[in-house]
């Protein structure tokens, strides 16, 4: 897709203009390392290709890209904290080649020096921008402490799941798309649709990845394959798979999921049958579709030209390619 | 002070009809539990103050107010968290009461929290209070960078430690003051004048409070007397006694910090007669005056009422009242 590479560039060569190189260096340091260790950049080019689509001038939305995706590696090194994380795109973790209380302190500036991304921008729609992030972001803490508390609860219901998982992902790429409409202008039933179809494909990208991390291929996947069933994650899969188990799947779930001593090749595998026997890996398959049908539905309400909506569609397509 | 009595109640009112009985519980608990902590409430006590002094309604000041109290609880928290310590206000501190992990989420979810209180300001004294609030919260967080480097630098300047405290006391409750003046329209130039007078008020507070650490009455002081000797803290005593020292004495003060295996009781003996033999003792007390003196004269070129004027210089004197 050119566009979106044409789109990576320009911000990427934004990013690279901004100076973190102020005093304290321990404060600033991390905040450089944790943004050269690259990764796909996918919400700044959300709100970049929202705001050409709706008319307005991709470089009046860098700013607000800038902020996301600042947003976005605050709530990374937090994270990486919080689950004792030693790695981070193949590099070590800010807490782990400083340590944790510069991950602390680090995180906080970066946060504030998300919100001060804005300030470029006139008082009104400094406010909206704003505000929409402000309420982006309390969701995703809220969504990180659901996450945090679900490996606590032994009944974690679907909804719940799926209100953890729209908090701690999608709401961030439904917000970056907004604040793209918002910085061109766009009214507020296109800001609200643009919001829904990354809401909608935020969902179906999550979902892909649970699926990913039982049924991909290791080739290509990126992380372990069976993590989530090696740390007894409640996912899709899990909680899709106990709903429609009979008594017996059932019980040889809960077992499998109780059980730390085991061999985890072995437990991989039977965990992995009863996805497939229950019809919970049929199950998520098609949920994965519906959301992803549910965004490219959002589009046809929009006055959009052509070309833009097929960019939403290409890029929906190329966020979903992965192996299904 | 009668005035600063209203303005408590005002204050304390307001926050108790705020909710934080929100879900996720463990993101929203450890909030509602710092705030019912008490605490003088110095800071929103001086957006209302302000606010008042320049012909503003006190109850517009509120949210702002909020804000800045929101702010320093949640660097109370990451602060505690860094610092390890178990007691804030004589309770547990959070990261304590429940865990690290907690305490950082909860800490960055107050943060935000903060920034949305001004929501309720209309675009241009919303975008002029966060641009205020950014900068400063950004300078907080350097400030106790800087406080962090200086346990392992050996030579702290006395420029670098007034810049920074500077920076992790003073600047927040100067900002404090300007958000009240912003609130109420006051012009650029009154507000860099209320400003200041928060900052050298600060700057008197903290080395009051660096004074007071030594020789402050056990009785009344409120923490440990000797604390940061024992803790070996390089403050406005210590370095000011190094540069006025005589070499004997200067190898006495070097070599006082560096042990740690000796009794603290002699060693905090020995270490204020250095303070006080070296003349570091009457300085600190003669730089507290004068920016107290600074701070106050910062109120003639202010057009306010005498009134005002006298609630500030009570509020300047009630802060410096104990025992110099």
């Amino acid at each position: 897709m050119d566009a979106l590479k044409n789109y990576y560039n320009l911000f990427s060569t934004y990013q690279k203009l901004q100076n973190y190189d102020n005093e304290p260096k321990q404060l600033y340091e991390p905040i450089s390392y944790i943004l050269s260790l690259g990764g796909k950049k996918i919400r700044p080019l959300l709100t970049l290709m929202a705001a050409e689509a709706f008319g307005g001038k991709v470089d009046d939305a860098l700013p607000a890209a800038l902020a996301i995706e600042l947003f976005h590696n605050f709530s990374l090194i937090h994270d990486d904290i919080m689950d004792g994380a030693p790695l981070r795109r193949g590099q070590p973790t800010v807490h782990h080649k400083w340590d944790v209380n510069t991950g602390i302190l680090s995180g906080d500036a970066m946060l504030i020096r998300a919100y001060q991304c804005f300030e470029s921008y006139d008082p009104i729609v400094f406010k909206q921008l704003m505000t929409l992030f402000s309420q982006t972001a309390i969701q995703v803490c809220e969504g990180q402490q659901w996450d945090v508390d679900f490996e606590n609860i032994s009944n974690v219901e679907m909804a719940q799941y799926l209100k953890m998982i729209e908090y701690k992902t999608s709401v961030l790429l439904a917000a970056a798309l907004q604040m793209g409409a918002i910085v061109s202008g766009a009214n507020e039933v296109e800001q609200q649709q643009i919001y829904n179809y990354g809401l909608n494909l935020g969902l179906a990208f999550q979902l892909l990845d649970d699926y990913l991390d039982a049924f991909g291929d290791p080739e290509t996947f990126g992380k372990q394959v069976g993590g989530d069933i090696i740390e007894n994650k409640k996912t899709y899969l899990y909680i899709k798979a106990l709903e429609l188990a009979n008594e017996e799947e059932k019980k040889s779930l809960l077992d499998l999921f109780q059980t730390t001593n085991v061999d985890i090749y072995l437990k991989i595998e039977q965990v992995k049958a009863i996805f497939l026997a229950t019809g919970a890996a049929i199950a998520i398959k098609e949920k994965i579709s519906n959301y992803t049908e549910q965004a490219f539905k959002q589009l046809d309400g929009l006055n959009l030209s052509m070309e833009s909506k097929q960019i939403f569609i290409a890029f929906g397509q190329y966020l979903m390619e992965r192996e299904v």
